[in-house]
């Protein structure tokens, strides 16, 4: 059984992770400056406990923290300090009312590499340029639902253990596969030509009304990469002319394209579909 | 020519519309206590020009406003009053400091009728208790881009005229049709018999494994109303009733289901693609 340790003072250090949760993204007085794993809610908590990233303590307040050692059972928290607050006082560390009562910290895990991503992969998703965290949130949420094995990131997109990328994503960014293409002496569209040699037909979405309609170019007989950049700019050249084919989505004129995540939960779809 | 009147006095009654815009969808003083239309920036503001709502003012900072009514063209404004205020005064007046640095406010409109939504429709969607106003604007987003003619509500929706849908809907609520299928002494699934008698398949969208998959559903000899509701608690078992046939998008255990406004923009992807 987990044991609860009830805390009334808020500058008890033990309480120093989650000071000022607005601003706990970057951490200058940690490697690389980026701030801890946080994670909130009785969906996500588990999620982190489950996950490859080291826990470091659980936070909330009552009854909330009582249902959440109830939900996670006879495991309970596994040896992770579990510290009771009242919500005056997790306000008051946190720097705003935490209605859902429940918050936890854990350090960054090594990353996977583009090799481990991919490897048994049959379905992925490669972001360029998306720099918006709910984006990047709801990417990984929908591709998490919709069955996609890992994420890969280009050049230009934020940070996916941002408080608020783990939030938007219901945890699964946790537990979904991903790495960066990035390299250091060449261009990450370079990590497309490894994809193509592994067997993946790279399919870049684009509103660009010339590109061939999406329900017709994907190949079944081959794994499925979906390469979606932001909207806006859109995806790079340099990443297109390195794909096998540009889709789109069929749209009506006059609209505007659609939300980068729902267009990559349409590909996520489609690249479902055909291989049901 | 429009011309601009420049207004220095954050205390002008001519700015009364645009007071405190934080808290502008509710207005006790106007009828029903539902505030005005508020169209933000210069892609949302050319699309309430156009619709059926009576712009009453825009109201700006340099060199934005010069920006806009140069993309309006000779119209212009079409005799819409069009204010100068610096960004200070903006903010003053608004309560924050609005970036996009164009606003514009609208009289409410009368409010189609079902009928009007659905005479020439050949694919609309249904909402039910879509409570959470970024959803509802992001469905009309979805709708527009992908060719849905028309939203109609079902009971607990959210009202889509509020500020923050007409934003999140890059103004789309402004020029979709979308009525309410509430009745007086009847309840608002009497209306999905309406439509069946018009000639709509009606799809209700449901996590539930043991529905129907989409793809395999669509009636392409029938018009198609894809019904969607809350995350959470979905679609009430009455609406469900009433329905023809209710489907599942495909979704791998142990995930979440989608956003609402994912999994409809799926629907309307469905419904387009039995289309062509």
């Amino acid at each position: 059984m987990t044991s609860i340790i009830r805390i009334d003072d808020p500058n008890d250090p033990r309480l120093d992770d989650y000071r000022d949760l607005n601003h706990s993204d970057t951490r200058p007085d940690l490697p690389g400056g980026k701030g801890l794993v946080i994670a909130e809610g009785s969906l996500v908590i588990p999620r982190l406990l489950e996950s490859r990233f080291p826990v470091r303590s659980i936070l909330g307040f009552q009854p909330k923290l009582d249902s959440l050692l109830a939900a996670l059972g006879d495991a309970g928290a596994n040896d992770v300090p579990v510290y009771e607050v009242t919500r005056e006082v997790l306000a008051e560390v946190a720097g705003f009312d935490m209605h859902r009562g429940l918050v936890a910290a854990a350090d960054r895990a090594p990353e996977y590499s583009v090799g481990e991503v991919v490897d048994g992969a049959s379905t992925l998703c490669i972001l360029e340029g998306v720099g918006d965290h709910e984006n990047i949130g709801s990417i990984f949420r929908n591709a998490a639902g919709l069955g996609i094995d890992g994420v890969l990131f280009g050049a230009g997109c934020a940070d996916p253990l941002y408080r608020r990328v783990v939030r938007v994503s219901m945890g699964h960014v946790l537990r979904l596969p991903y790495a960066h293409m990035e390299g250091k002496t060449t261009n990450w569209q370079h990590g497309l030509a490894y994809l193509q040699e592994k067997g993946f037909q790279i399919i870049a979405l684009t509103p660009n009304p010339e590109a061939a309609n999406l329900q017709d170019v994907i190949d079944p007989t081959k794994k499925t990469a979906i390469l979606v950049g932001a909207e806006g700019p859109g995806l790079t050249e340099h990443a297109m002319r390195a794909t096998d084919v540009r889709a789109r989505i069929p749209m009506q004129p006059g609209t505007d394209s659609l939300n980068v995540a729902t267009a990559a939960a349409i590909g996520f779809y489609e690249a479902l579909r055909h291989r049901q």
